[in-house]
């Protein structure tokens, strides 16, 4: 999508590779919504991180930086040993996959790589393979997030107000995003339409980095409070929910995201609106038979007892004016404790279809239509 | 309630008035939950002030302190010529009432106070009688936040979760408060219970104030985000709703309280869990004939768009180690706005009861109840 930096705008993947240095180009997502940067990884370990580090995050982007980050370690190696080569290779892979230990997406990429450098016969064959094999790992995320902006964009008419929760946009990606992909299709064809971002608390990710992604792309937008979905719908002022999934169980059409996504389903469903989960393939469970089995993970309770901003006014204790920081401020009461679950399980009966590269489908659909939508057996 | 500092527990009331000084005692709310401090009004100016500045706030609060400023006014002046004392305290009574002009409250206590004063015959028998009447219209507010406990705590059992919403507590009245009565009179009768303080974005006074009134209390609590309460409810977790009250219409039964309570009501409906509303009866508004006719203050976008806190952690760029200070931080994207609406309005079918001083009432009974509720005509 598009970046505009010191009033140039141009086109910006997440993630990209650059054969001449042999470096994984990445957005350092740390710094947005209050600084854009480029950072190159120069070699696999530096790749990995900035997968451990948060420099890179959602399922598609590091999914594709481990698939890059296998090649640059591949094409890294010097000599011709084929021996040595896969002994190399085997480090490269393992070093990646415990930057993020329980997430599936790098592996599944990486596996794809390693899938792919088989067919070569030397190592300068397996090399190329590996980078061709990694290119293809992310011009596939882009191609799936594009089909779903197509399929999304057909729910989107002019003058609509659209609701969003937390951020699946095209900085979880390789690009175009799953929840954002309709937004920025309705866009392309010309749409107006005006998007209100949840500010997703405990981390703010719909109020830093959707928004973010919104006000580049120069669509219409304003953060809201998690609290002021529900008086908007009440008021008519929101006439479709689109979100996003971390996991969709294929054999139930539940759906597990953000913490306050429920909530959301719950209020569009009274309200007659259209609630839409967009997502690629890879987050669909076919296994789990049951919501009630998903880990939510419990995370640590200080994201929920304060929040991460900057000091944008004068700080009279500062030395000299600084450029903007990133600080922590402790907003509750500081003898109180929080819970703070990271998400919640929506039923499908909640949710009026679910926004796939294959097509739109009913959450209960979705294990009748498993050919289509990939499921291996 | 309670307040410990430096280890020693004592009562405190949010108002009082310090007869020896002619002064009127306050919490600072302004600093809290960070740091607790009493400040005391050396004259009506300087009560005046302490209301227009926020260092107190909450309906039954600012009235009481008016009230009390009024008698302090009253008490000040010299002399016994009764024009000139007439027309002191009219400039008194607009002054206080220009602290903070929207409100309903200060202009009711005042009210009562110079209806009492007319009995008297001279200057120090009005002064006095202003002063009794302040106090009564303080131990008035805290009978019926007592009444309100009363009735409320019939509805905590042993081992029950409760959900709250904002700051409907004794920092909100002169004491007890109105959502929160309910939870220290079963707590006094020694009931066990666990609270979740909804944080309430975007101005977090779950987080803050009630969080702050709880923890002085040794009343089981954790904040959790606002996104939370769904997904508590669905697991079972929430067993009891208790929200406060800006207005409620007499007339519907309809509720206007702070932003998210619809939500949570909407919430609490699908769960079967009861949600009730506890209001002193000054809320009552028997005018209005719709909900949809509440003005809903539109506030300035900076309360989304960024939080309120303190820097806990060393902070390199300060000179030298600072005590908690209070500041604003920029959490949302620079270049984004907001939409940032104060209130919203739930409907009667969501609410299982109005608890008042009165008893408790379905939303929809309160009109036929006019009389036993303070309606006059």
């Amino acid at each position: 999508m598009n970046v505009t930096v010191r009033g140039r705008t141009q086109p910006c993947r997440t993630v990209a590779f650059n054969r001449a240095h042999n470096a994984v180009r990445l957005i350092e997502q740390r710094l947005l919504p209050h600084e854009f940067k480029i950072v190159a990884t120069k070699n696999f370990r530096a790749t990995a991180a900035a997968i451990r580090d948060m420099t890179v995050r959602g399922a598609g982007a590091i999914g594709a930086t481990a698939a890059y980050g296998l090649a640059q370690g591949a094409l890294a190696f010097p000599g011709s040993n084929l021996l040595k080569f896969r002994r190399h290779i085997e480090t490269v892979y393992q070093t990646l996959k415990a930057a993020r230990p329980t997430a599936v997406d790098p592996v599944n990429a990486m596996n794809d790589v390693r899938t792919a450098m088989r067919a070569g016969r030397t190592v300068a064959e397996k090399q190329s393979l590996a980078l061709a094999a990694a290119e293809e790992f992310a011009s596939a995320d882009v191609r799936h997030c594009e089909a779903i902006g197509r399929h999304g964009a057909q729910l989107i008419r002019n003058g609509m107000n659209i609701l969003t929760h937390c951020n699946a946009g095209w900085l979880a990606f390789v690009d175009v995003g799953s929840a954002t992909a309709p937004l920025y299709a309705a866009q392309a064809q010309g749409k107006k339409f005006h998007v209100f971002c949840d500010e997703t608390r405990p981390r703010s990710q719909g109020a830093t980095l959707t928004a973010w992604e919104l006000a580049q792309q120069k669509i219409s937008h304003q953060v809201i409070v998690d609290n002021a979905a529900g008086h908007l719908m009440q008021r008519g002022e929101v006439d479709l929910v689109i979100v996003g999934s971390d996991r969709t169980l294929g054999r139930t059409g539940e759906v597990a995201n953000k913490i306050g996504t429920y909530t959301k389903a719950v209020l569009a469903k009274r309200h007659g609106i259209p609630f839409y989960v967009a997502i690629p393939l890879s987050t669909i469970d076919w296994n789990l038979k049951r919501g009630l089995d998903i880990p939510i993970e419990e995370r640590d309770e200080s994201e929920v007892l304060g929040a991460w901003g900057t000091i944008s006014t004068p700080h009279s204790a500062l030395r000299t004016p600084q450029p903007a920081r990133r600080v922590y401020v402790r907003v509750a009461n500081p003898t109180s404790g929080a819970r703070n679950q990271g998400f919640d399980v929506t039923p499908p009966e909640l949710i009026t279809g679910i926004i796939t590269p294959a097509g739109i489908f009913k959450p209960q659909e979705l294990w009748r239509q498993r050919r289509r939508l990939g499921h291996a057996d």
